[in-house]
């Protein structure tokens, strides 16, 4: 397996593109399209926040026959939390979509993004789309994953090349997170093509395990959004034998999934709103890999570990803390924490360490953590995030302005 | 019932006192002591976390005989995470203070609060009491309120009257709290005392109560201490008749000790670390008062509607979001939100509100945000926060410097 470029485009058969409709004040791209030059089975997960967007809903329904041959997507306004009004919006975004592409409207899945409770100008992405056509491209990836962008501060892209039997196959995902990013199935955006030929059980098997150890590992505020939505289309293009049991292709193409999915989601953390640290937490020796998930969320979510860490401060007494209120159950006699190589607290208790090179490991870019829970093999995760500083307070102290 | 002043000194025979042993760097008080002239009734909640600080575990030991003659409390360091020369410390700080008031040292409740992982140096402590004696007045409740404090702001007392069967009764309390508050059975520290006379099961009943109410419906940080720790003491000096049933006594003292435990919990909140706002969060028309209280912290905890609030930003989308990502059963297409009395979101959805109304509350020190899941009936619950500011992030980056 090897990364190459191109994000969503890497696959074969997908074009991808954007425009400025106007729903940002500032002019800058909001509307992407991705779309297969055929058909293509299709998967997606959504958020679990009982409060859903009108694209969720309408994606869902949409999915529900397993295959789709376009995404579109806005940024600037979230379509949630306005009536039936939203529901409507999202349906002729699928219709606008649909009518340049020449495909049918419930064949196209719809994402937003952006601020809760105001009504989406939906004739913008109308008008936008009516005067725009031919912007579709195979290089259109980048423009595509900036389009998606809110206070995200670069375009989250990720693609590779593996083989199934001497056949090259692609996929390629782009993302975008920032704020309200605590996923709980999927992150706010991610879409992924792939060319491989798979049915589509097993291409939403993969989705969901690959969601389950990249998107619902990553933690920005640990608020879960309205919107979050993971889509995958599988367009069949690469030629090799289609995948239908779970043998060693399907190995092969969920792990080259994983992957995938994992670099955006790591991305969503590094570009976390106001981060200047990504931090990875590793924890291992618990008792499940849900307790291991549960207690890295707990140290990822912990304002106090995240300004401590924006501050360079080496005070570890606050992430045994955050591991002690996870709820899981675990002995803190047994627990040992290391800042990076730094062994810093062992068997629940300080360890004398130099704070020089504390703080040189904490005045780096990425910050590893990690929490052995107990010397035995047992069960470990591993959970990425960012630091709290300044900045995710002042961007988000007047978000709407 | 009427407020009276005193705090812990407040009821009768009880004294109490601070001193500056050392501990805390800048010379400030750093230990405080309260007594009861005679023998006293005590019960005691303590944090949920996984990790206890040696104070937690040395209090339970004491409190298992149900009764308690003083409190021992130092700011500037946790006494948590140290290992077993944690628990000697806080042996020795019960030894001291029993010494010092000439009884027995499993009469003497510890706390201790500050930083985690770090050896307590119980010798200035030690060294403070034999230096100082007589320190303790009856008029000395103020002083070991700001004994307790770390990066308080104000000390935290409130102190009622009340009569029971013509007899006069008093409740006078203090805490501490700030940062790392989000209470699991108590908060950081919260010390009251009674002259009630009331038996000893009905006093920890009435405390279960009052603290469920109370300082378990704050939240500052969403982080759980290691060492909260919230005591009562009841000496029976008010000459009362014994209290040894539900009865109306019962209920006549149990609606003040909630009186004065929400006092002190809203001023914790009120306190919280870098807060410029003081939030009140009212849920309605719940399932369960678990749920609403649930909702209540999700929307309490939630970072992205703190910095809303911190920037006077009427983000209201957040608050609906936070309510839909707590795990309780609602539907959100009956859900009112309302910031003050102004009804910002109905059923679900955005209404056309006046911004410069918002503004003009969003802008005032107090913030009540009311939160309709339903028109039922049903169960209500109050949770009381702060907001996220710069100045939360500039405190918890640099604690340990």
């Amino acid at each position: 397996m090897k990364e190459i470029d191109g994000g969503v485009c890497a696959s074969q058969g997908f074009k991808a593109g954007a425009i400025a409709c106007g729903i940002k004040k500032n002019g800058k791209l909001d509307l992407a399209l991705v779309a297969s030059d055929g058909p293509a089975v299709a998967a997606g997960i959504f958020t679990t926040n009982k409060v859903q967007a009108a694209s969720v809903t309408i994606s869902k329904q949409h999915l529900e026959k397993g295959s789709a041959r376009a995404i579109i997507a806005n940024s600037g306004n979230a379509n949630a939390c306005v009536g039936p009004e939203g529901m409507v919006a999202a349906e002729k975004m699928a219709v606008a979509a649909a009518k340049q592409l020449g495909i049918d409207a419930d064949s196209v899945l719809v994402a937003s993004t952006g601020v809760i409770g105001v009504p989406l100008p939906v004739e913008k992405i109308q008008l936008g789309l009516e005067k725009n056509s031919g912007f579709l491209s195979a290089s259109g990836g980048n423009e595509a994953a900036c389009a998606i962008m809110t206070t995200d501060t670069f375009s989250k892209e990720v693609a590779v090349e593996f083989q199934l039997a001497g056949v090259n196959v692609r996929i390629g995902g782009m993302a975008k997170g920032s704020g309200m990013i605590h996923p709980n199935m999927a992150t706010m955006l991610g879409f992924i093509t792939s060319d491989v030929a798979i049915e589509q059980k097993l291409l939403h098997k993969a989705l969901k395990r690959a969601g389950e150890l990249s998107f619902n590992r990553i933690t920005v505020d640990g608020d879960t959004s309205t919107n979050d939505s993971l889509f995958i289309l599988a367009n069949g293009k690469a030629g090799n034998k289609k995948i239908a049991s779970i043998n060693d292709d399907y190995e092969t193409f969920e792990e080259a999934l994983i992957y995938v999915c994992t670099g955006l989601a790591k991305m969503v953390a590094r570009d976390g709103e106001g981060a200047t640290k990504f931090i990875e937490i590793k924890v291992s020796g618990a008792d499940s890999e849900a307790a291991a998930v549960r207690a890295g969320k707990s140290v990822a979510t912990s304002s106090l570990v995240k300004t401590a860490i924006f501050g360079e401060d080496a005070n570890w007494g606050r992430i045994l803390a955050a591991v002690g209120y996870s709820g899981i159950d675990f002995d803190p006699l047994t627990t040992d924490i290391y800042l990076g190589e730094l062994l810093v607290c062992q068997g629940g208790v300080a360890v004398s360490f130099d704070e020089i090179k504390a703080k040189k490991i904490l005045s780096e870019k990425d910050i590893s953590i990690t929490i052995r829970l107990s010397d035995k093999p047992n069960y470990e995760a591993t959970i990425w995030t960012c630091d709290l500083s300044y900045d995710y307070v002042k961007i988000n102290g007047s978000y709407r302005s």
